[in-house]
């Protein structure tokens, strides 16, 4: 490892190319990075692979991540969810560091798996909550943390998107909880989830109780026939429409262990928001608002003062900031990747964890499973 | 009733303004209003009642509601709402229409005999729901039953305030499980329950189930001492603290009969918001946003455009507006009150029913109380 | 006088109704202010002044000025700019207090000799810029003169309306020079450079020099056959179409005596606005951003914070808020007049002088008759 | 030029890492851009641009542009307004296509010379306008170039910033008119008035008649001793303070061939605004806002709609948007100088002109220079 890390990525679509980016940038923006080497890209359509390995600027590829996890300095698993547990497994039980996205598995068991195997290796384990590297995040959670706000009393996180409100999308695997575990629950309510642990977990601590509730829409979707690639994943028999076995959308409350109270909703069908991930929090003393389609921005009311201020968060002691451009000048949702990837990879690098860590994702994993089962129940359910 | 409608009205410092103000203009601004006297204000303190009966224009004023109720044409009930049920009963009775602010009643057993009472009574039984009458809430109406927004998928309410973060702001009847019979639950959340039903009703149907969570932030409050005047009610012992026996906050989730998912929240810990009232709603074509401290405006998203368009409801053919001014001059909170009286008393004049009626009140008061029960049992409710 | 103010009013129409309302809503919200009669309502139109006699609660009608402006306490002039000057002068050398709609007059010769009858009179004489008294505006006015904003480097005010962009919308009086002098200019600009000296002229002195620009985009509009009520003024002749001899827009920049610069600008045919009177002032240590469509808000940024702070301008101790309701109980375009008449009879009541005075009408009309000059010599003007 | 396109940059600070960056990421997101090689970096201080070269991933370095310009395919010139004329029309005369950054010239006189010499070059000439290449205002402009805006009416551009509101921020080339030309005009100016241009030219024509006010507020500012890097230049006497000679603020107002007219401002001043480049155009039949600090968005009003839509610019339909992310997940400020270039390299490798051209930056400097000297002459400017 004394040159540079290798680095084999499972997963060459959307999440691929926002990681590939994400380390194709880290030299010129963060000097101060280890060196990487994208070594190794992973797929099963050869075809598609062998052609996004040239783009997306690796030196070779691979249809079987066995042959790669025990080969490279750090794994990247960004395949569906239900492919999260075996490979990531296999890797750290090789010594291998595993930056592995959201939700950390499609079970609450393949979670645990996988917070034991990083508690049992010597190398880095990671889950990409990229929204954590927001830089008007990270300023949010400075003030929570320096008091500012006070006492957490109440909050509110929804991530609303409308891409499925068409009944005629078509089904792809994130409908299918085989292979995706849940819907919009774990897709972005995994987001919403940690977003809220990690902005007020040490004032609130913990959510210790919660009441779910989980709806599906539309039952049923068009499958494009025998076309795999438009369903991203590679199941595709030719039928006419598939079962919709997850939620479009999800509600919560919940209440954390210092007397905070809060609400969680996500949906697939909220028609005009296209990747609105919204949280609010009101504290005894101040509060805070902040919108992903607003990601430079965040609304902050500070003990004192009459109303909440619009802060442009960019300025060269903002998080991050001094790595890129002058005030005003704003970042996009990409930047989140490069920041954490550079928080990952600074910490393979020097052999340390990693924060947000499988044991992160794995509560995350608890409380969507609490959700799934207060909603089946139709009890509030203790965590 | 041949010349004008002589009134009487319990109760004189907010909602008695509110109202006596919504009276005083009817003629100026709505002319084809039945002609009204303002005959009677009615309140304990007499030195008070007195003062206010000049400050409002009433001819007169009188300390017991028992001698009013059954001499005027119109009853006005503004007092706290453990007060509702018995002069709302004894004027109907008597044949006397009635004007009751919300919640309908402290208890739903209150709210039942008030119910029936006003299906037992000729006279006119409304509630006093001022946001069904919001020119801009109307427009949203009108969008929604003439199926602009298609199916209706979410609804999402809260009713956010924050007059008592500060934990030595003063006990007052509102903090008071006896007089108030909830907290934000009942006097914030019957008016966004309301606003649901009366905005999604004919399209989704009734709430069917319920999930619910109140809160207590602060157990006790301050006593000015023996200062009955600032507690805005006849309680006043002269200790110096005093339980708080409601909720500072609830939230909900719920299911309509059409299968639309809603959450609902009010705090009066809202750091930051002072009447902020809002509702947004998705459906399958089009969405609507809305906020009471922004009244005159409301976000529609169309069927087929891209965006929220910020509709300034302030045009003559809006619903009222051709009885104010021009466009874009816009109107306050107070005007909903006139609105409000204008069409009640229209129905007393006529002999009609008034919408929001007593059953709506109930209605919305089995949800309240559905969300408390929800609460104490940790259980889904079906209603 | 010793008991109440009587009062006549010209102008029956929109200003009327504004006024009149004003004048009913004092005596419940504003017990403190003198007592008046509405006494008599001026108008040509003898069925149309009887009609609004009768509406606007005032004790007579009569169709000709003269017989009432020596008759009355106070004299209202709400009538087209160009009978500005003659019934003023009137009333103000019998006596009579004058409050006068904007612009002062039709001329800048009619404004001197307004002003100078108000100079000679011991009467009142207030010019009606209503905007002076919003209370987020007064709120503004306190921060400046308090030095909160620091010394002043920018001003950019302007004043948005749509009604004109439809080439077919019928000509009115305010299109026709003879009457209104001009058109966005006088109408709408007078409100934005009032506003202008309002608040920043204890800092930044006097406008003392400025560019203007004119601009007519429909050079003829439609007149309704004859029918002179839709007008709004007397002309009526029946032709088909009539020119248009005012701007339907205008632009200024300006400087001020201290050093500040500043762009001015209004339209009828800025698409998409209604009534948006929006004024920005930026200093060494804070700024200020207004908007009349969201009156009760005031933009804020503060010395050493971050961002623009959306304040609600409707807590008890901002001004006037205590004559109305709760935080956050947002008031409309009407409660401006409330203020305005509150002010101008408490001054009449005390024999003292109003502010805004007709010497203020006066030095806007200087501004306006620079601009107009600037236009047509294509030069910079010293005021 | 067969396999790849050298590129020689000169400057490596601000402009030299968008630029850098913008190359660096074009193979991944725009794989048909020509291939391009970051060939020599170029900078007076050899130790600074030796690191740069080092960390922009360029292949070597160079003091001097004349070694340069005949060298390459490509010429960047990122450098001080004084230093674009004679490396630029080097280029060119050696049949090197040059991008250049805006403003053309610190004179007219230069921006003459090098309009000349890129029309008497085969090669391609570029001016680097790069907010003509944000989708939202590519979008603005295929909304007014297929008539959905109607006539043009309005234009008003203002592009705020406040880094200089600090008497005490140091004094560098952009304060010094023999290296700048001008201050905030030809700094922030030059984009409004392009942007304007682009946006409405085709509708609206040129702009044929201006009047125009500049400002300087801090005469004078402290000067860093002799430490050449702060001041971004290579100036560096080491006294206290230095005059500044440019504007820190101005503003114009202008019409165009078909009748609209305009308000430009811009300020270095304007205390709480980072980097707002603003741009609202109305016209007869809708009109449109934009905002930088928000650019991802675009408040767009249709024909016959009632308000603003807020479109979110990030459907993969929109301009450059299938190159990037799913819809919502918006993109940064440096994504407009992967588009320009992105365009202007396929111009190279075509053998075709680009838009903006030196032409189209010598039209801006027309503007600019009529701009000041209006404001030295006190008089309108026809163009």
């Amino acid at each position: 490892m004394s040159e540079s890390l290798s680095v084999g990525v499972l997963g060459y679509r959307f999440m691929g190319r926002a990681h590939a980016n994400a380390l194709a940038r880290l030299p010129m923006f963060f000097p101060e990075a280890p060196a990487v080497e994208r070594s190794v890209l992973i797929g099963r359509d050869e075809e598609a692979v062998a052609e996004a390995t040239d783009q997306l600027g690796f030196s070779e590829y691979s249809t079987d991540w066995e042959d790669v996890v025990g080969d490279v300095d750090v794994f990247y698993n960004l395949g569906p969810n239900n492919v999260h547990a075996d490979p990531s497994i296999a890797a750290l039980e090789a010594g291998t560091s595993v930056f592995c996205e959201k939700p950390l598995a499609h079970t609450l068991e393949d979670a645990e798996r996988m917070r034991d195997a990083a508690r049992d290796s010597d190398a880095t384990a990671g889950i990409a909550f990229n929204y954590r590297f927001i830089p008007a995040i990270r300023y949010a959670k400075e003030l929570i943390d320096s008091g500012e706000l006070g006492e957490i009393h109440h909050v509110r996180g929804t991530y609303l998107q409308d891409w499925l409100v068409d009944p005629e999308a078509p089904w792809s695997w994130r409908n299918d909880e085989e292979v995706a575990g849940s819907g919009a629950l774990g897709d972005l309510g995994a987001h919403t989830i940690d977003l809220a642990r990690f902005l007020v977990g040490d004032r609130a601590g913990e959510i210790d109780r919660l009441s779910g509730h989980l709806k599906t829409f539309v039952d049923e979707r068009p499958v494009p026939g025998g076309d795999e690639a438009s369903l991203e994943s590679g199941g595709g028999e030719s039928t006419e429409t598939r079962e919709v076995t997850v939620d479009d959308a999800y509600t919560a409350q919940a209440s954390f262990e210092e007397g905070a109270i809060a609400t969680f909703e996500a949906s697939r069908f909220a028609n005009g928001r296209k990747n609105d991930h919204s949280i609010e929090i009101e504290g005894s003393k101040g509060s805070l608002k902040f919108s992903l389609e607003r990601l430079n921005e965040l609304e902050v009311l500070r003990e004192g003062s009459r109303g909440y201020e619009t802060v442009l968060v960019t300025d060269p002691d903002d998080p991050y900031i001094d790595h890129w451009w002058p005030p005003g000048h704003v970042i996009g949702w990409e930047h989140t990747f490069v920041h954490e990837n550079y928080e990952f990879l600074s910490a393979v690098a020097e052999g340390e964890e990693h924060t947000p860590s499988f044991e992160d994702g794995y509560r995350v994993q608890e409380l969507l499973d609490a959700i799934e089962r207060s909603d089946s129940e139709g009890e509030w359910v203790d965590v």
